[in-house]
């Protein structure tokens, strides 16, 4: 690979460029540290959206929907897909976002799905790189779309600055949503399909939920749509520019991204000497054959690796 | 906390002593390693099992029945289940099972919900954390049922001897369990609610996405069950059994134990230098303003902290 090249096709805003350096931080390359420091200084412009919430509520749709808003705004668009690993899928999941194929032709909207197959840090690292290299690519507008409501789900939610968690009647209350801890990582609340049987009650829960939750400088709003039928769409884009008024005018945004940027420094350092721990223990018979006979304990061993490691 | 006193309370099996130390689990104790020391040598003697599934597919009444099952085989278990924290709800969420309060007077079987809020490692680290606690108190079974289907129920699920997947009809399909990396780490499927209509097309799917899948020592057998019924449950112990045989014969259970313990290892090693590497980063202001001003890259900088690494 050629990484000089690479970085300065993405920074033309090149779409081959960009979708070989997002392939880059799927495999977890060897050159992504040089592609991650070559594109560094140009990033931090783009607005960054997150979409999360469980399989079947309409979250592609919705991408779709919020991508046609964004042009329609003047702005470019970027979708990222987060998919899991799978071995039974490969990866990918495109198929999924035939509703997206509308964007297909526009040269202001760039829509990928990304797995993390070969990435160290997982999901939670990966997703913040590729949306980096579409934020230097020159896109205003990143729209990050989870699968699930995990934990990975979650944090990759949390690395966006207006996190959306979309909802739809039957498939899981808010109580469920609390449960997998995303509740208090929305920004704005999403009730889609509310055309369907169900939908007020998903909406007055949520609005008990966050009554009975801690008080916030900014108050999620919650908005009911039917992405399908395009009803809703042009009251949540405004809700997000709300939102994003509200981080710059309050000071959150750099707080809020500066806090993400230390989370992410600490976690690679830590993926790296995770790297050295395993190697370090592969070649420790002694700590191995312990470790088998139970005679030391993980905490023990743990300790063990770390007062050993490498200055 | 008298940690001689709660060890020796756990390896006596005394519930109040194994809800303690569970608790020391959740809340990150400073006393963790010492009572991981403690007990360490008197753990890998119960089976686990993993209940993993979307939110809704009835796997609290399905560990319920197993617990019935397990109790009539003569059995002691236990069963953890496990939370991410929310602060909407504090973490524990026992009021959801309440279909296992017939089992709240057995002197043989013990029920706990867990929360990860102070853990550092998360639930990955935490859920194996706490099952050796009720390995050690000397429980036979212990059954570890998670939340949802993100990643880190995957890890969790993986962290068991013999992890079960539970499906339900109308619940999202498997190609959506696909999606959430959840399908390669089953040993058995379930398909609970089996009653209801679409039930079969559940089961023929995941047959189908089998055969689509890589080649298997274990070829992982589908169940249908009616939890609520009681219907399918024998079959389904019968089918845990059978697993069970298949990895003492085959050697896999060492070797599936010994990757995990490993991995153990290797993530508190790596939690260890995270905890460092965030105090280096605080106390680093030339590293911080250099970050700050997109000058060096969280790739470098996360260097530049690994370099840096106490010894």
């Amino acid at each position: 690979v050629d990484v000089e090249a690479l970085i300065a096709g993405v920074l033309a805003g090149e779409r081959r460029a960009v979708a070989r350096a997002i392939s880059a931080v799927e495999d977890g390359a060897p050159e992504l540290p040089a592609i991650s420091a070559g594109l560094y200084a140009r990033t931090g412009t783009a607005a960054t959206i997150g979409l999360t919430g469980a399989p079947g509520v309409g979250k592609s749709t919705l991408a779709g929907e919020l991508v046609r808003a964004a042009r329609e705004a003047g702005r470019t668009v970027a979708v990222l897909a987060v998919d899991p690993t799978s071995p039974y899928t490969g990866g990918a999941l495109l198929g999924d976002r035939v509703r997206m194929q509308e964007h297909a032709t526009d040269e202001g909207v760039f829509i990928r799905s990304m797995a993390t197959r070969g990435h160290l840090g997982g999901m939670s690292l990966a997703a913040p790189e590729a949306v980096r290299i579409l934020d230097a690519a020159g896109y205003d507008l990143v729209i990050v779309e989870t699968v699930g409501v995990g934990q990975a789900e979650v944090d990759v939610a949390a690395a966006t600055d207006t996190a959306l968690v979309v909802l739809a009647p039957g498939l899981g209350d808010a109580v469920q949503m609390a449960k997998a801890g995303i509740l208090e990582v929305a920004d704005v609340f999403v009730v889609n399909k509310a055309d369907r049987d169900g939908a007020n009650e998903v909406v007055r829960e949520l609005h008990q939920m966050l009554r009975m939750g801690p008080p916030r400088t900014w108050a999620p709003p919650v908005l009911a749509t039917a992405a399908l039928e395009r009803r809703g769409i042009a009251e949540l884009w405004e809700a997000v520019d709300e939102h994003r008024g509200h981080l710059t005018a309050s000071g959150d945004l750099e707080g809020k991204r500066r806090a993400r940027q230390l989370r992410e420094v600490e976690s690679l350092a830590a993926e790296r000497f995770r790297l050295r721990a395993a190697a370090t223990l592969e070649d420790d018979a002694g700590l191995l054959a312990d470790l088998a006979a139970r005679r030391i304990d993980p905490y023990a061993a743990a300790d063990q690796l770390a007062r050993g490691s490498p200055a």
